[in-house]
């Protein structure tokens, strides 16, 4: 883990703000979660939480899958190592050069969303004259809920309806370059009690056993979903995985004496992520307003989006750490503020810190998952932030800062607007506010 | 104005998704401000609503003068041929380099928003040898609520306190390389009602006087803000242009008699560039769930993250439409979905459209401002849209579309990693769960 002088270093050398991910950190996510899941489950890191190479290629070496869902999530998981046998694609709108790259890549499955996506993967597959395997995702009737308790379904643009697919007769056979070999459902997102996910994996498990009855597709592999949060908020805890262990190994063992070749999947990003990843920012202004302080840094809602409120309109606090003084008691409240011109650009709100000072850098941390990737990184033009990866002891620049030419060489100036330039000359009084 | 056939070609040579910005529409809304303006009072966009080149040229053909707000936005302003006597630059956390090139740039003003930015920029401008015209961002203790009722002002982490300026004492010779010119205030966002804009103008007004008589600084120039919306959604209607032209002559006439030489700015973002954008997009995959009908777009809220709600949390509709078949009566609800893998990537909610199928065009309208800077563009790796300017007729790209390698090259893969790649085929088999 890094201390003070650690943190000072990395911001010194790569500039601020800076994401800091923690490769101990990943790693011991992962070894816990294989722990926890039962002895074959195979863990399937979601890009989409941080697709960040270096982040991908620690979590593959660590024998971490990848669950991809677009071309360029697909090239960072080869390119981070993961075999293709190891890769499952998903998403509801998948390109015509994606269901080609998959195929072309031999990645191990498409979780495939619609009849449709079936008919067009089948065409790819033909045109490249091999046959390709494929899971197929189902929108479930029912979900678990809170604490286990089962819910009903929604129309989602995910899946293909549990009912649809029930009705749909035989599907072994449509599709000569195919081969549906298994089911695919994912029932929640940050899920922090073990037993929901325990209750979802069951459901989807029955689920599979169903659905491979009623239409004559294979079960080589079930995928579960997963969900599994990470604690954020006051009042939050991380999820039990002693109650994870041991819920799961009684959820699968029926299934697994079933169907003991069954590849069993279980995604995950936030898990694995979320605890590795702290926003460095440096405080640039120190004011009051109206009563309150505010610490006005470098960094702001434009690389974390999240610390505004994760989709809820209650605006909750990640957990903030002034890292410049790390012993130093806290006073507060605090309002931490970015550079953006809206008052939506509150990374924390009325937080207890050591009274920070302009050039003190402040860590939010838990951020490894949904940071930049998720936020508007172009907002106001400021780009995103440098990434910074530290493997056994040395810092790795993951990912290098945008640079003002970088956002402006994607731009081009229309070739009418090069010519003529003095317009901007214009005063006021030159132009005729009737005309 | 594009009719289907335009949009068709558009689609068809740079690809979707894709916004479009059609440049008459840009400088008519231009026009209709300047002729409900006061004369003399200029229009200085707020680049932060649409940072693109070609739409910031085409603005300053027309005399719109610029609002930046960090380092890369002014050398947009600079390249699209504004001319630097006619760019402001404000922001609650401009960083050295940013009040360094305001500086070497010779930009008219910087507005600034704290006493110790006061300071710093004074020893910037010192080591430069020049001195640099200050407006004061001030943090009014009222502003005018929907339709011009005076409210409380809040704490901010923008300008600085109207009661502390008014107690600051002379303020005029503090910082010898600073000229204190005048201030700034801003008041609201998307605001529909001419009458508060009209409020909001009398109310800083006022205040620049007394801020000048208390302080000493000088009365050049007062930025009244702005704040102009346009009508979005079901029950919004656009500003009454004729009421802003009556109210805001009456609002400025007895200062400008007062104050004849004084320089009035008028800030605007989302009014110039909102009307003349259209985000498109294309339909992949048509799909019933539950009862509901979707259909699954290639574009989706990582381009478009307005479209889930504006900060609010209640989902309300873009006017969207059906750009392939513009005749064909409306069917519906449908939900306009995009490839993201999250609930939230819903474009639009139960909205009436001719059946759409895949390969059909669709618009988001009047998407123009607080697009897709404003927008993850890098979620799940998707990469942020190209941008095309219609200008007389002729369809310019202004912004190239992020191709995977312009998202894989920004990311290095650490030394450990590239050397030892086999750890991928290790299966679940060899993994000790007990380890």
């Amino acid at each position: 883990m890094l201390d003070a002088d650690g943190y000072d270093r990395l911001a010194a050398e790569y500039g601020t703000p800076l994401y800091v991910y923690d490769g101990e950190v990943l790693a011991g996510a992962l070894d816990r979660l294989h722990r926890a899941l039962p002895d074959g489950m195979e863990v399937f890191y979601s890009l989409k939480a941080n697709p960040n190479l270096g982040v991908c290629a620690l979590l593959a070496a660590h024998g971490a899958r990848a669950e991809v869902s677009s071309l360029v999530e697909l090239m960072t998981a080869v390119r981070a190592g993961v075999a293709p046998d190891d890769i499952v694609f998903l998403g509801p709108g998948k390109s015509p050069a994606e269901l080609t790259a998959c195929v072309a890549t031999g990645i191990w499955a498409v979780v495939v969303e619609s009849f449709q996506e079936l008919d067009e993967l089948d065409r790819v597959a033909a045109a490249a004259n091999t046959r390709q395997r494929v899971l197929l995702r189902v929108n479930p009737s029912t979900s678990a809920g809170r604490s286990g308790l089962t819910m009903g379904g929604k129309p989602r643009q995910f899946g293909i309806d549990e009912k649809a697919l029930l009705e749909a007769g035989p599907l072994g056979d449509r599709h000569p370059h195919l081969e549906l070999a298994g089911i695919h459902a994912y029932l929640g997102t940050r899920i922090l009690d073990a037993g929901t996910v325990v209750a979802n994996t069951a459901l989807v498990l029955d689920m599979a056993e169903r659905i491979a009855k009623a239409t004559g597709i294979g079960l080589e592999a079930v995928d579960v979903g997963g969900g599994l949060g990470v604690a954020y908020f006051d009042g939050e805890a991380d999820p039990d995985l002693d109650a994870l262990r041991e819920g799961m190994a009684g959820a699968v063992a029926p299934f697994r004496a079933r169907h003991p070749g069954t590849r069993l999947l279980f995604e995950t990003g936030r898990f694995l992520a979320a605890l590795a990843g702290t926003y460095v920012v440096r405080v640039r202004y120190v004011k009051d307003s109206m009563g309150k302080r505010f610490a006005v840094t470098d960094g702001g809602t434009h690389h974390h989006m999240a610390a505004v409120g994760l989709g809820s309109y209650v605006k909750r606090n990640f957990p903030v750490r002034l890292l410049s003084r790390p012993g130093a008691p806290a006073d507060g409240p605090w309002q931490l503020t970015g550079p953006l011109c809206t008052p939506h650009d509150l990374i924390a709100k009325d937080v207890p810190l050591p009274d920070p000072a302009p050039g003190d850098l402040v860590g939010i941390e838990r951020s490894g998952a949904y940071g930049p990737t998720a936020s508007p990184g172009l907002f106001l033009s400021h780009g995103f932030p440098a990434e910074v990866l530290v493997h056994e002891g040395t810092a790795h620049l993951v990912r290098v800062r945008d640079e003002p030419a970088d956002l402006l060489d994607r731009q081009r100036l229309p070739l009418p607007f090069e010519k003529e330039r003095p317009w901007s000359r214009q005063r006021p009084s030159t132009r005729s506010p009737s005309s």
